[in-house]
């Protein structure tokens, strides 16, 4: 799994998306209830990323939208994915396999996050929205980890 | 289930929470995306409040919330439920039962509104907070209600 | 949406799986609680797939199943949809966009028809554990379709 | 939580199921895959009640069970539950925040044992039935328990 983990963090990378851009947004939403510290954020959202489920996640929603990038789909099912309506959903519903595992914490956190796209969130929406890139499963991800993050930080804090 | 839906209908204004509260927060919500009327509002509340699990979730929850208020449970989950800990979790969990039958719109809006708790969630979240009453489960049930009658507008609208 | 469901059923017939095969299925599993025709079954399955979850599911599931038969993702993402493993693990979770919109009968069914694999599900598992073709997404689709049918037709009857 | 998870592991056996009952159904679904000793099964079943969201739904569920027993609640809650009917489904909702944490695994061996009740949870589900007591959601958290013990144990095997 360490192989993927690695390889999951690269194609992050490489769709725009930093641990540190996803660490900045779990800083933000936990800064209402408490201090913390960046590099803690960053090792959170790292432990979240070690999960086998989130590795899954993020590798398979990254193909699905590089495939639909360069079209390599049925055109039909190739333009749902680029054109990411509001009403697609399945891109919410692969992101929940990151959320369940985290808490019911995480999954109203992954709502809110969905819906203010804070910080890099709101940058990749954006840019798909543009059709620059098409990031229909990646901004959801991204939520799904932040939100996963947040809540790890809220139960060990509130534990002890 | 006709009988059934007066008597969530009856149990949610006995708790505080009146079928035109709810539909105050849909028109809030969805006024960002569209012009709608109050009126479409609270036939779309009435709508998934009419649905079997809104049912059962709604008179279910508001007798846990009534039994812990009367102190009638074991001491150890009595409290439980009275303090309404973030870390609790099985409002959220029960309030599912509502938001899965309604699209993943409905998931996102109950997150963010569980978050932000506008208008009567707000309300109630706080006389449950001042333990005036014990609302628990009822503040999720009322974020699940809004957030199905908002996805179901949405869904609606955009399909037409 | 009509075009899209008759896009999803020509998939769907594309890839192995006939509204029959999927109609037998519900009428065994139903079998054991009341008489029901096959043609109620098969009228089921069709309302089934033609609300929007189930349409987009079939579609992006299958698509990602063909992806991966072709070799057109990442090589280790290829990989992972390819085998199959018991651990894979989002099969389940897409698939569950389809079971959430039917109920929590719908969700045990889609558990035990997942784990049996009676008829066209068993086939094509089959097919794919022998690397004939690539149905890691499609079993679990089949099953969630199956299972959703069955608790409609529980709900319809004891409702009446 | 030590305390609430010796509170826990009291009411389940005051319910009439302990843990060695759970740690068999785990090693009867297991051992089609492997060879599994049972202190495995219990060690791992002790694991899972040890997570809060397990503890938590164990104690709110048999709370409900017993309110319902005594006839605490509004007399029609009272009778939806004690009437345990197929389609209350808030049973099975409530036992979901035990199998969210547990992987796909949990999800698909939850819904079969709530479907094939082997072993003690036929046992309390038949008791139930006979109205000798109320175990409507007692059974589904039993179920839920053992699948994701189970779960567990698969995912422990096959990373190693």
């Amino acid at each position: 799994m360490e192989e993927l983990k690695a390889l999951a963090i690269k194609k992050l990378e490489e769709r725009g998306v930093t641990i540190n851009d996803i660490a900045l947004i779990v800083k933000d939403i936990q800064s209402i209830y408490r201090n913390i510290s960046i590099d803690e954020c960053i090792d959170t959202v790292l432990y979240v990323i070690s999960k086998r489920e989130t590795i899954y996640t993020i590798l398979t929603g990254i193909s699905l939208d590089e495939a639909a990038e360069k079209g390599l789909l049925d055109e039909k099912v190739n333009n749902l994915i680029k054109n990411d309506k509001g009403l697609f959903g399945l891109d919410e519903i692969l992101a929940l396999s990151i959320v369940n595992m985290n808490g019911s914490i995480a999954l109203t956190n992954f709502g809110y996050l969905d819906k203010i796209k804070p910080g890099i969130i709101g940058k990749i929406d954006n840019e798909g929205k543009k059709k620059i890139r098409c990031h229909t499963f990646l901004d959801d991800i991204v939520s799904a980890i932040a939100a996963s993050a947040a809540s790890r930080i809220a139960h060990n804090v509130e534990e002890n």
